[in-house]
């Protein structure tokens, strides 16, 4: 920090003018909880402001503009990549108060929201009038709109129902140059021009801020049934993923969970769960009552295969509350076992996670580091997790190696980096891996473009030139 | 014609080197076919070449800039927009003869088709694994892939399943600098880097010329259930529309017919549909075959108001299939009554369809033009036909101030130019009313990146500056 130069006199004065009092910050005591995501990564910002109107930002936009200050957009911080760390110092921009419903039109199947709505409040306005918005992170209770649009993130249901790109209309937003932008249309189609929405989707605060976004409804299944499949090995699993996916019912969630996982599991919860279980997979089925315990029995049939131990259907909500508590918990429980857990997202085509799993369960054991997997295996979406411990600081430099071999194994496997957390910083080194130089090039000249002098979140997504 | 330079010889020997003898054409009698699409708007181009491979487009790409000559790639020319239509002569890229399977996996629900496969083939292929993918252009027999992805074309099964932006992972694609870029993925998931694979798609061969794409395949339903009702006016109909559009069964088409085109139907076929029809609509459901007729009997539910004057379950393939016919030859009928029909394909949000058609009524009579309006009504997605006589070519002018009007009521309804067919040259015009300056300014500034010469495609899909 210590390279910082302290923001300017005038600059201050202008968010003054900008921002009532009491939604700007400059004490770093109160700076310091906006320094950090998830990721646990932290760097002090020198100010935090809370904007509530789209004129607010366009204004700060320009402040940050006129002065070079480097300038992070931030929802709730639940990233788990550092994406919101501001590398530079500078100004977090903090959404959450920008969180007003703008309209909701069921008829229409939008609701239009500010980015500091959460997700949560979103699928309860929704609810009442029997819709909801596909993207489910395990956060959403806590995460806003606006961070599940920056990182394109989506959860267990987007086997079924799609991530933000699918389920978002339209945007109003302001560019790095503090320009304001409509894009996109009120309408499930639309082909005037080029696609900006879906570009600033998942460019996480590199291109633009939004300010509104138009977001696609989906009706309320009727109903869902959940099973619970508990087979031999991770490879029986993942033979069953890939039967699942490629017979006519699409499950609503497919989430998997290894061994070591189950193991766990066990350790930290009252659980009926075998004792020798390789993996487990937890599938669900949604849509009209009538039909659906066919479509179970369909999902069941492909999900049978010779390393099966035990599939059940869950017969009450309590049992189906259970089991996706348990799916849920699986991260922060890691975490408070190995708070310095490296947790990626890499994805692979589903025929290849036998290999992807096998390929794992080597580097492991190649680099003595315990590996816990799970995730959304209907979308190939693995969850790795390297679980260092905190007192061999010595292991940062291993989890390194061994994480630069797992990016190469993906990326053998026809696969991607990242299925949902996003680059931020702690990808941001590798990407040049999966994308070609031509693309990146193309990349990295469109940021020129939205933000010409490289104000919004500097140094983050792509590979430092 | 005339102020066109002949094409420079040692652009021609260029060519030469690049494609064998059988994939050039030059003599204009050879060469006219190229020069139009169902716009009926003609250029001859003043040369045409068929590339079969990857390295062609891009050795032609960089002949094309080394000479200064404009490059229009081109599918089938089933567009209706004169986007293909070659302004500035120069070069035509038939893509028809690269047609090639790449690669076909069901068990992770892609096919990888080079640009110039047909939809109906891609259709084919997936089919025998129990997949199709959800794109479906009333020109499917015929119109290609690349085309379908170039203007983002869809058709009825959209308003379940999406267009082509939902349903495409990825792509291989030469910038119109010459530059290869692989962009998207292989997976359902995938957060790395912008979404260059949707700015692409909907370009309309603006940014670069798509080699190679990586379709995401839907399992085919069990079963279907289509339903026909009609309604008294189109008012109800479009109240009708809204009501399914707002409970939980999406069909998977929902198509609106007005009543002159019913009239035209009958005038023309044998059909029982009663005289004083002033809409119908088509509603199809499908999915499981247990609990599709409860499905059915929702959406039929859902369609009743006081305004219905029949509404009635198809109860063979046969009758299905005559439904369908009816409605696709809705389009080739109304050229042949009116061969300088003007079909426009303008979407509102669902809720204003019966605004947008009292609004076209009274412009129908301000004009004395007859309208007759079909489309897809569930994504508010209405093909506006104004139908002149061809022999008072003093209409056009007329037409003209009426499309005007319009486009203007499409846009105060909160909706968009164009669902499905594309800006090409029929809308450029008026894009501007739709996108902002700072969104045109952006995607020129794209445009110029991707195409630093300006040889794809000149001026198409944005006012000419």
């Amino acid at each position: 920090m210590t390279n910082i130069a302290p923001l300017p006199a005038g600059f201050l004065n202008l968010l003054a003018e900008i921002f009532a009092a009491e939604d700007i910050l400059t004490a770093p005591e109160d700076c310091w909880t906006y320094g950090y995501d998830n990721s646990r990564r932290h760097v002090l910002p020198q100010a935090v402001v809370f904007p509530t109107t789209h004129e607010q930002v366009v204004s700060v936009v320009n402040a940050c503009n006129r002065f070079h200050v480097a300038l992070t957009a931030r929802g709730r911080g639940t990233g788990t990549t550092g994406a919101t760390t501001p590398l530079k110092g500078g100004l977090i921009v903090s959404l959450e108060r920008m969180n007003k419903l703008v309209e909701f039109s069921p008829d229409n199947r939008y609701i239009i929201v500010e980015p500091g709505m959460t997700n949560q409040q979103v699928q309860d306005i929704a609810k009442e009038r029997g819709f909801f918005w596909p993207p489910d992170p395990t956060s959403a209770a806590f995460c806003s709109v606006g961070g599940n649009l920056a990182y394109n993130s989506a959860g267990p249901r987007a086997v079924k129902y799609g991530t933000p790109r699918e389920n978002t209309l339209g945007l109003r937003a302001v560019t790095g140059a503090g320009k304001e932008i409509r894009v996109g249309v009120h309408t499930s189609k639309g082909v005037v021009g080029y696609d900006l929405t879906r570009l600033i989707l998942g460019s996480e605060g590199t291109l633009a801020i939004i300010t509104q976004a138009t977001l696609k409804l989906t009706p309320l299944p009727e109903a869902t049934k959940t099973l619970r499949a508990i087979y031999n090995s991770v490879f029986d699993a993942a033979k069953a993923v890939s039967a699942i996916m490629s017979q006519p019912v699409i499950p609503c969630a497919l989430e998997f969970i290894d061994g070591n996982a189950i193991n766990m599991i066990r350790q930290y919860s009252e659980s009926d769960l075998p004792e020798h279980a390789g993996a487990m997979l937890m599938i669900e089925v949604d849509g009209q009552l009538e039909g659906l315990d066919r479509a179970a029995e369909k999902v069941a049939a492909a999900a049978k295969n010779d390393g099966l131990l035990d599939i059940r259907l869950a017969q009450t909500d309590a049992e189906v509350k259970a089991l996706w508590q348990t799916r849920k918990a699986l991260s922060p429980a890691l975490r408070k076992v190995a708070p310095k857990k490296i947790n990626e997202d890499v994805v692979v085509p589903v025929t290849e996670m036998p290999a992807l799993i096998a390929g794992l369960g080597e580097l492991s054991k190649k680099y003595n580091l315990p590996i816990i997997n799970f995730g959304h295996a209907g979308n190939g979406n693995i969850h790795v997790n390297l679980l260092l411990d905190p007192d061999q600081p010595e292991q940062g430099k291993k989890a390194h190696a061994c994480l630069d071999e797992i990016f190469s194994l993906v990326l053998a496997l026809n696969g991607t980096l990242s299925g949902e957390h996003g680059v931020g910083l702690e990808k941001r080194d590798f990407v040049d891996r999966e994308l070609d130089a031509n693309s990146l090039e193309l990349m990295r000249d469109i940021k020129r473009q939205f933000d010409p002098n490289g104000i919004l979140n500097p140094d983050k997504m792509f590979p430092l030139v």
